[in-house]
């Protein structure tokens, strides 16, 4: 399968190359940006020697003709705009940025920009390839889940399912990696200020709030508007979402890591963690890995879980690839086989 | 006023000749360790040509004798035997470990050995120095706050006192620097596993959550359980405390700064931000600050209040020292007017 | 004395501001910058609730009125033109960049823009505090040191002077946090790329490679070009040069510490490192120590020189407020008795 | 091919897990370290769910017996006695430790344990890989490289054999992330005493020392003692040497990467940077790559040589793996198609 990126001088785009690089199944037909005509590796050094390719134009109609999947790894505002381009041509799309995840008058609330048209977020398939496996197959337009979302809705997804916590209760305290701001410069995201600080940003306001309220009251209508704080970790890749809710009959921590691990039986890329184990970001560097840990606690009632990803990988670039893998009947971990880098 | 220092090997400790080197009203008696006879300056290079004392024994009687004021920097088990040698003596004792905070019983579940003697705990004054001024100021033993405990509490204080949020709602999401585990050596802290690492450790079991919850049931009896999760951030000095409640009734972000505002007043090192501003850790580093930003939430009925300390400086010897100059009369900001290092 | 500062958004500025706040004898009049009327805490938060002052815009005249001495802090280029400027006016100046250091063609070839007029460059005193006190104290212009020159002439001047190594062998390899970089942004200083990175830059040439050898050359005049390279570390804070020469004759390293330590007798804050310790750059972090340890290796007759400072203290602004008490007449030490913040 | 690991729990032991888990060629057979029938995952987290492996106590004749090819990832001093174990069994043998590379007595004078029998390491072949092919594809015994040596060697090699340098000029200035140091705990690999700091140490007298010179005279009789100084980095991976040297002709830096990219084609895992372009450390990280830049300075008549490594992989497991391809005929590649992890 021939397959294009689109925006490819992101992180974003720069871990698609890394892992499509060596898929046994998938071959880069050509890399797109504004950047015309630079070859990869002047823009990323580490690509020397590895990717000989220049950086092209956007045409779509070309690129339509030329791959059978398109990533857009563009940022919110310009995906929305190539996916329309893409959407009635003959070629598999999808997309990492937020721009199809939401229904209009949400993404206009939340990302203060212009919606893409409600057609073609009807059209778009969440991403979450763990639980949506069936409609990714068939779909030909992905809209990739963001980052924050996959810890946070894999975590979640077995007690709101099966009603075991209070659907008023859920709490998300999430930290993530600097690389999930992107490649675009900011003092917050400059080295002599995020370095050996921890900052909370986009207090009660970050946009990817609606996009997991949505999935949440999918699988149960009862959830109410949940609290979301992100917080900003002096690292380069890794997110944790620590999440709490109030159990609404006394699970144990056991009975609960059995019912996580019966759900995701058969899903490689979500680890059950055992009792007494919780897991650390560095645990999944680099990996398409979602782990996930819990405890419940009888003093108080409340259940809290950590789950992290790799933001780059699970959180983008690798779910994307997995999805892309499942549209065409790949085995989820074609290409995906990376071990944690550690330490 | 003559100061001794008991594990001044520790980060403690260093932290404690760092402050009191420069501090106009202490001077410096002796240094303690069980490192007896090293020059100061073998064990922390940083302090070569600054100074040249050597660690002595721990003799209390000696120390009693020559000194004014003893801070315990030593580890929690044995800070509480010493507490009670210098019991009878005439000498100021602040305590830096957990020994003197808990009643014997509860010490013994959280801490896993064995508590000191009740009377010792019942004459000691919990020393956050903002709310037990007057009692620290007529007290000769100090149980010094731990970290997580004085940013939490200071952050909470205003709303828990005032019966302003659900008093079984809170949860709080602590995130700490590395020094706060001490000096001891262990995997876990160790740079190769620790750096670009986020990790939860204690799950629901970390010693400072019955601290915690003793100092908010003083305030406000109806506190219930709390939630506290403990989570070890890639950086040496630093904690953040991410607090979450319900409020009780519809008081707006504007209104409740007010508040901490005025509560505040007249206390130095407790810095209100304004709205729609948050601190972060680097924010403080290396003064005495502790940095409170909150945020209403009216579509969750949710309060979330940041808090900001350095953990060696108001979560430990900075806040010691504060209290220090309080029990002799002195101005609280005295040696203590560290503008924070930024970056 | 009342000094003013321009340029105060910089990390120069930044840490001028967190010496003089707490200096005894220099009162902060008035700070400047091209973000007029900005409250500095609004570009630095940890500033919030210390310091109220709003930034003023840069008229040279009122500031020369209303102040004794005035720190400029702003980029090569501006400096200049603002120290010709107050040349003629009743105010001390001390320069924080490079443009009062070289003689105009030498640094239009290496800072590749337009140079100040010669007569000023003349007229500024190189203020490396240590070895031109005299002059220091009897000039009104100051061309304070950049940061790694600070490093390697005050590790280098003994056996330069002494006439000890061989003058045609000098490398100097040489480390820097990224603040040296200053607060502009730029990918190479972006947190995700300049962390768990290290890199080399301007390899053979950086612009402070005239401004050593200039000095070396007035040491030693048998002095010939030096290889000096420039690595990224990716900490904030710290320098650290390390330096190779061939020694003439067989000393010790015994011999060469004593000779240091005889050299820089008096001197409180070059602190020579007894044989077999080597200072690393946290040793003197927030101070404005410059720490230097040296082994002469029989095996291959040369000298490797390990030097520290804290790029942000005895390499710029800590340095500068050294020179201001030179030339004022208080000692060295006056408002720069920081102890190092270890860890 | 079936493989075994001895010393599975160091993180040399953990990067052949990573490297071999996707291997196409080799299995794994077994794994051995003291800590008996521990599950690999309960010493290293991320392997859960990945591998679910025990650790088998270390039993040379069985290993023997059931595998091709055994990776020795144990500490000098063991590694040396194990070798010996299987010296005359039918495996091949890579050991990762520096017991097998130096003749007896140097090993004693820069190791100061005892060394092994001289007859083994004559037979041992030193596994640079892209200099000693022939002899590693006709061995049965290893002495995989150092870290450091890696480094060095690759970069100084060309200049070295075709005797561009003055042979008495070298200098080489090594810096080392943490994960160098194994995984024992130490203060100074401690998190918070290695971050944000960065030290030199063992200067002088590195054990690496004596392995860059055997080998230097190897290839150039004239080259005398080298000066070569350790600095410890705060990062995880990578190792930069900078190394120093006087052209014995005025060759352009442009003249010595031509002769660079000659003299390494057909060795994919030596990128030689354009002119101009350094490598950083990130740019090879979790990759088998070793970068080189160079510049040749006109002023001073030096070569400065920049080369990067992943001190893990081409500086440990990765190399390794590499010799154990060409010692079994397989592509030098073979299951290290690791494109760098970036950013």
């Amino acid at each position: 399968m021939k397959v294009s990126i689109i925006g490819t001088t992101g992180y974003g785009g720069a871990e698609l190359l890394r892992i499509l690089y060596r898929h046994p199944e998938f071959e880069i037909q050509s890399i797109h940006s504004t950047k015309e005509d630079l070859p990869i590796w002047k823009e990323y050094p580490h690509l020397y020697d590895v990717m000989d390719e220049k950086l092209q134009s956007i045409n779509s109609e070309k690129i339509a003709e030329q791959s059978d999947i398109v990533f857009l790894a563009t940022p919110s505002g310009i995906s929305g705009k190539l996916a329309a381009d893409f959407a009635n041509k003959d070629i598999k799309v999808i997309d990492l940025s937020g721009d199809l995840r939401l229904p209009p008058e949400t993404y206009l609330q939340w990302y203060k920009h212009e919606p893409v048209n409600e057609g073609l977020t009807d059209k778009a398939v969440y991403g979450l390839s763990e639980w949506y496996k069936e409609e990714i197959k068939s779909s030909s337009l992905i809209a990739n889940p963001g980052c924050y979302p996959t810890s946070a809705l894999l975590s979640l997804a077995p007690v709101v399912k099966e009603n075991l916590i209070d659907p008023s209760s859920i709490i998300i305290d999430a930290k993530s990696g600097v690389s999930g701001a992107g490649r675009s410069l900011s003092r917050n995201t400059s080295f002599s200020e995020a370095n050996e600080n921890f900052r909370a940003y986009k207090v009660n306001e970050h946009q990817h709030t609606p996009e997991i309220e949505k999935q949440l009251l999918l699988w149960n209508k009862e959830i109410k508007p949940i609290t979301f704080t992100t917080h900003l970790l002096p690292i380069t890749r890794g997110i944790m979402t620590t999440s709490y809710s109030h159990l609404l009959t006394a699970y144990t921590t056991h009975q609960l890591l059995e019912l996580y691990k019966e759900i995701y039986k058969g899903h490689p890329f979500v680890r059950i963690r055992p009792e007494n184990s919780f897991p650390s970001v560095k645990e999944v560097a680099g990996s398409n890995y979602c782990d996930i840990g819990l405890h419940a606690d009888p003093r108080t009632g409340r259940l809290t879980i950590i789950s992290v990803i790799d933001n780059l990988m699970k959180g983008a670039a690798g779910q994307a690839v997995q999805n892309a893998n499942i549209m065409c009947g790949f085995d989820d971990e074609a290409g995906l086989d990376f071990v944690p880098m550690y330490p």
